[in-house]
């Protein structure tokens, strides 16, 4: 027996090692040594870098595609583009890529600058970025300086460019830079190993390279001085990208070449960046444009069929991991194109609940307070001078503080609505606290409001209800009638699957959690009344009751954070992206109350009626949060609110005797300090 | 409008600000500052220090009690005393105290000396515990030594006492210490306030004093000094307590005095205790005594009445927050007497799944493996030169290797049964691996063995089963009965309150949950069918299974440990004490491979059979471990298992033409590499 034992056992050992596909046969005790992240990582693409994730991807097959934008001219541009980033990134490109300007001032601090854009990308969106960088006429010093701002903004990925001479006397400088090579030295100098760096490939040759041949040892040249991959100039036939890929792995350039893809969105566009770029237009394509040079619609709808079928010979040659597209800052064709070949993500998966950010020191943030669930470019911007991110629980003891919100102006913290837009949602003339609800329940319910005009965002929520809060939808429109002006709500959740479409997020395999979780205004005297109510809900329901000044309320036990939003996935710890918590709720609760002067109230004159009912809510109204914990069972939050009503419809009748008993005072006697 | 509104909320302010019971209305902004803790505070009594749990049972109006005992003469008898504990601790003592034995090398590292016995009840048990420090004919030098070693074992509590002078020619040292308010102010002076300090009280007067007035200001100095609390010398009659506790008020002593209660419990332990305490019993009581002395259950009985009867007097004085019981390293009197007192708790609520150390350093210790679930001992041993431990996650990179676990003999990682009952049990002689089975199954079953004797423990176990794993004993019965020689286990918990007698731990109001674990022993010829049966379970199941030698095979995404306890409860953060790791399953195969033969092959002489087909099992077995994820679904192990000896019983045929694709390289390919 025991023979036969070790025969089979023997064969075991030998099959598994031999396994190349990465069975999991170690030797022994080896991976005693390693090392062991402090997070559940339910996402690699979060902590690898760029090359990686390129990597793994070519190696599974898995095709991507990226996105190239400019930066804008002006500071409405600014926020319509971000907010097309945010709807371009739900589409999963690997990355998008932010051209540098020298004219515009590049590297400042003005929001349409290619630095603010590209970092805006990365830290709001969430985007892995790819910043432009032309060399040509600037100091090393100036270039580092560049170099070390964007690290510092979060930057990990640099394109390396020689860029146009400005003016027509250029000529080489012995110290300075005057090729992308020698600026992909430089990165590599400077900077080790820290920047992935892209360098540009012309498949038809650089118009001023003496030959193609002497354009291919260039770019080879760039490869050798640390260049991890390479997107090409856009192009019109597959056959000359593909040709490209050929002759460059000829010469002995491995690295991964991706083609740059220009679905042709109308003819005067076409002309310039032909112009600019000093390439030629094919026959055959010019042929089918020019008949219908004054018709934008028939040369987009071309534009597209002809880059699908382009992208498609390009994708089954298996040259291409990934297509990169110049979207000229427009959204419908490249998103067209993308969906025809079955790129675009019509439903991204979730990594987790809120909209994570791409600067690295906050991949391993799992956990942010639920406040500012339809404001996370604003917690963002608040939290950006952190240096850790709670990367186990959130209530660190030694969490830094808030930032301020002063930066109303800030292009990712503007309303995408103008001021006349929002008079129109919000109200010309405001007359009564009334009419402040009405506008809550115009934009729960998406029915116009008197005016006859949609309410499609508050100051609190920038954007249309959230498909999971429509599942909330008629009783919150109950509760704003009477003046509970709820700005944040969440379902209760008893596990269901990860791929739930609604509320589902994380890795398949897995079971979602909610506790039900409603926030609103409310006037104190509704207050009064919920406290009393409140009691009869010990200790299922956790509420923080709080005022412009800061008199606070809760029973929040110990002043500890409660988790409202947990998965539990296969062979992984925990994951609790979201909690209730009491001290930063006093940091919410100073932006919450702010956003009613700063976004609603400001839109009316100086003493206006319709400011002072606005600064009447500001001053006299509590912001209110319930937690249910009860999340097995069904909802009690909106019993709690039926029960205010109720109270206040029907007090209870005068009993003098017992009258002590019924005071507040009394009312509130299990409650707990917080900060005790 | 604006008025009444303002009215209500007034109103409600003032009152909730009048409210003394800790309602929770707190200034302006106040509670931002508050600190919160890192990890969910489960239970504060495991974070306040002594004084601090006895103020808030006291404020509460709750009722505890404590336990002394002194130090054993033997090792064996260290054995004893750690066990008895165990089952004493589980009745909910606020304390235990250690006598010092001045005679007995009281602060050495001998396991039977009062440091190592104390330290043993803090690290090991749990138990809030003190240590007596007798300073009499002691240099500063060695006291400090003792203060230092006791604070450095993690004890946090000293017991202040000036001792019998040893010898007859004692006199008064001027630099020495000669009286215990001496070692008070001492240990103040040396460790400020890291230890809470008790003293001495005498109800009658200290013999040596020159009067009882003379006695209560000595008392007076000692708590002037810096002591916390009192506790007494045992007395006979309630009013003698009262009396004292009333004189000790008059003169300004307002700390808590604590009863020293002793239930008599033989004539010849009253007599030998009253001549050293130089006491004199009640005449009442020996009128009852001295014609029953040769009894001892009557004398039993009646002292149990008796302490019962003044017990209760003391408590329903009002005067009385605690009673300290003198066990004399007794159970059944004290137990008795706590049980008539409604005092001893029946069912302890268990803060976690696990026992906890009560090691300052381990407070915030809110995970473990689930490997050590039944060597709890072993684990905190292993993990006692750690610093910190993981107080979020527990996969935190940089935790600590454990220790080598080469200490069989401490005496709190010994077998509690001797070598003969240990060969009773687990067969005088084996002869195959068969024989080997059966013993796993008779400890299961708590049915007889072979020769007739039960089972009452395995190397792994050193207790009979769990309650939860009686859960699992047909299925587990089952398994074993084929060589599946399971050693540790537990069932899918999807959402039981936490109040559940069986599976419940933490506050009240929580739900609790498990993903089924099994973890096993078996021949490599049942693991090759285990791997080809586990391809159907990716990713439901997760595994790790090793062999004596570290060859590891796994599923384990990225080595990250894989939750298989957690806790939801209202108004905190998720807990989740429990996991599957890969890396310290490395370190646990180490320690439960070498448990075959350290505590089983070793009964059995040299190259004895018996001993050969342990140390076969040992050189090539395989330990597994499975883990279903799917919580709400049916535990699939057993299937699994099942489906492992239906591939056994009925092998495929041999299909020479398709042979390769049924190699284990194929079954394996999905799998991931550990460390990798």
């Amino acid at each position: 027996m025991v023979n036969q034992v070790q025969r089979v056992e023997d064969t075991w050992r030998t099959c598994s090692k031999s396994d190349s596909s990465g069975a999991s046969n170690s030797g022994c005790e080896s991976s005693k040594e390693s090392s062991r992240s402090s997070t559940p990582v339910l996402d690699t693409d979060r902590t690898d870098r760029l090359r990686e994730k390129m990597r793994r991807r070519t190696e599974s097959g898995d095709h991507w595609f990226s996105l190239e934008f400019f930066p804008p001219r002006t500071a409405s541009g600014a926020v319509n583009l971000i907010s097309r980033f945010d709807r371009m990134g739900s589409g999963g490109p690997l990355f998008i890529d932010v051209t540098w300007h020298p004219a515009g001032d590049p590297g400042s601090d003005k929001e349409t600058s290619s630095m603010m854009i590209a970092s805006t990308a990365v830290n709001y969106c969430g985007l892995e970025s790819i910043l432009h960088l032309t060399c040509c006429n600037q100091t090393k010093e100036k270039i580092t300086g560049y170099l070390s701002k964007a690290k510092h903004l979060g930057l990990k990925n640099i394109m390396a460019l020689r860029g146009d001479p400005m003016g027509a006397d250029w000529e080489e400088e012995d110290a300075g830079f005057n090729y992308a090579t020698d600026l992909v030295k430089h990165i590599r100098c400077e900077f080790d190993d820290y920047f992935d760096i892209c360098v540009a490939g012309y498949p038809t040759g650089h118009p001023e390279a003496e030959s193609y041949d002497e354009d291919l040892r260039h770019l080879k040249e760039k490869v050798d001085a640390g260049a991890d991959f390479i997107i090409t100039q856009l192009f019109f036939r597959a056959d000359t990208f593909l040709k490209f890929v050929r002759d460059c792995r000829a010469i002995g350039i491995t690295c991964p070449i991706l083609p740059g893809i220009f679905p042709i969105q109308g003819y005067q566009s076409l002309r310039q960046l032909v112009k600019l770029s000093k390439l030629e237009v094919p026959e055959e394509i010019m042929r089918v444009i020019e008949p219908i040079k004054d018709n934008d619609a028939a040369i987009r709808n071309y534009g597209i069929e002809q880059a699908v079928g382009m992208c498609r010979v390009l994708l089954e040659s298996g040259e291409v991991p990934g297509l990169h597209f110049y979207t000229l800052n427009r959204e419908v064709a490249t998103m067209e194109v993308l969906r025809q070949l079955g790129l675009w993500i019509e439903d991204p998966r979730r990594t987790l609940p809120w909209a994570v950010s791409a600067h690295p020191k906050r991949k391993v943030e799992d956990v942010r307070p639920i406040f500012w669930a339809s404001r996370p470019k604003s917690y963002i911007y608040r939290t950006q001078d952190w240096d850790d991110f709670p990367n186990g629980r959130w209530g660190n003891s030694s969490s830094p503080a808030f930032g301020e919100l002063n930066d109303y102006y800030l292009f990712y913290l503007k309303s995408k609505s103008s001021k006349d837009a929002l008079l129109k949602m919000w109200g010309e003339e405001l007359t009564s606290e009334q009419s402040v609800y009405e506008v809550f329940t115009s934009y729960i319910t998406a029915q116009p409001n008197v005016a006859g005009h949609k309410v499609m965002c508050l100051p609190w929520n920038d954007d249309p209800l959230a498909p999971e809060t429509n599942l909330l939808k008629d009783e919150l429109d109950k509760v704003n009638r009477r003046g509970v002006l709820t700005i944040n709500s969440q379902p209760s959740i008893n596990g269901k699957p990860s791929s739930d479409p609604i509320v589902g997020w994380g890795p398949p395999g897995g079971y979602v959690f909610q506790k039900a979780y409603l926030e609103f205004f409310t006037s104190s005297e509704n207050v009064t009344a919920l406290l009393k109510v409140l009691k009869k809900y010990e200790p299922r329901v956790n509420y923080h009751i709080v005022n412009v000044h800061g008199q606070n309320t809760t029973n929040a036990h110990d002043m500890q954070p409660n988790a409202v939003t947990w998965g539990i996935f296969p062979g992984r710890e925990i994951v609790q992206p979201t909690v209730v918590d009491p001290v930063s709720f006093l940091y919410w609760k100073d932006e919450a109350f702010a956003l009613w002067i700063e976004q609603w109230a400001k839109l009316y004159e100086d003493e206006s009626p319709s400011r002072m009912i606005i600064k009447y809510i500001h001053d006299n109204y509590f912001l209110v949060n319930l937690v249910d914990n009860d999340f097995p069972l069904d909802n009690c939050l909106w019993q709690v609110i039926d029960d205010m009503f109720e109270l206040l419809d029907n007090p209870p009748e005068e009993q003098p005797a017992e009258q002590p008993a019924e005071q507040p005072n009394d009312e509130q006697s299990d409650k707990e300090q917080p900060g005790k």
